[in-house]
């Protein structure tokens, strides 16, 4: 049994779903582990983890409408000095995930047909996003 | 330390909450691993996993209400062409949880009381899902 | 490769977020694993966890105004037996996490740097929430 770990930075440009599966799939294939358990965790309060339809493109366009929909900017938040985006995109944050694990089966990770793994940030401005990336298995 | 993997298909029929409890139960107890971490990965984007209350069916009748409510059918959504349920099936699936992580101890899921595992079934036509189990310990 | 686990009491008044982020930094800096695995288990179905903003507490009464909306008491449940608290208790648990998982690395845990682990009670009387810690690692 071992373990590896690494850490992904990803650009964003604003709000919407990222996408990392083939990040997180060359990591784990890197490793040559066979069986195991995969865990991804996003450092940051203010941007997200999805498991999401990866085919068609009209499912991002409608998620990022709900959840702009759910926790609006301008809603009489208290917490307003990080700018009107900043306190829906922790609402957000709690709705969605903030980690993910996904077993590993014949050195690969166990994801269905459609599904792909997203980073979803919240906020409207540039970031530099932080993810660690966790590994143990044979 | 060992691992050990299993793949569960449950047929659903309808929106709803299936309880897998038991079928998880079974595959923990037959391993016989007495410390350890078991995983449940729904390798689906239109279905879920829930751990919620297990003693009045109420609860659930009260949950389906209210997802039913917070992403109904016929928003107004882009993606629609696999059915008027495909798009709140994917925001519903968003809000609750595609993956469960479990420490066992003593042999068992260290479950509370009245808490059971849900498959989430978001569709409103019969579908077999697909639940991958991955367990970790000694 | 070694495993530790541990279970916490949390006693809670009234609903809110209360962190345990220092409890379980020091379970892990207790069991000397450098490179690993924890998990966290809310044992649970009207309490739950989350990864919040630790900086400003005006996140924690915005977040806690959002959930009072989005899952209001006395919105018509058939559940009730055990208070208007607790059906919407049901629904703020599903939406937020049972559950986290966070890779540990030199020894600590990757939380970003304004990270704080929450036990979210949803409860207006008191409790003693009993949080699982399991850890895997080397």
């Amino acid at each position: 049994m071992r373990q590896a770990s690494q850490c992904l930075a990803i650009p964003t440009d604003g709000k919407g779903l990222y996408e990392v599966t083939w990040a997180v799939h060359r990591f784990v294939e890197s490793e040559r582990i066979e069986t195991g358990l995969l865990t991804v965790f996003c450092r940051h309060t203010s941007a997200s983890l999805l498991i999401q339809e990866n085919a068609d493109p009209d499912v991002q366009a409608d998620l990022k409408r709900f959840f702009e929909a759910v926790a609006p900017e301008n809603a009489g938040y208290i917490h307003g000095a990080e700018g009107p985006d900043d306190m829906p995109a922790h609402i957000r944050a709690a709705l969605t995930q903030t980690q993910l694990s996904i077993p590993i089966a014949d050195g690969r990770m166990v994801l269905g047909t459609w599904q792909g793994i997203y980073l979803f940030e919240h906020r409207r401005a540039p970031h530099r996003r932080s993810i660690a990336l966790h590994l143990i298995g044979v």
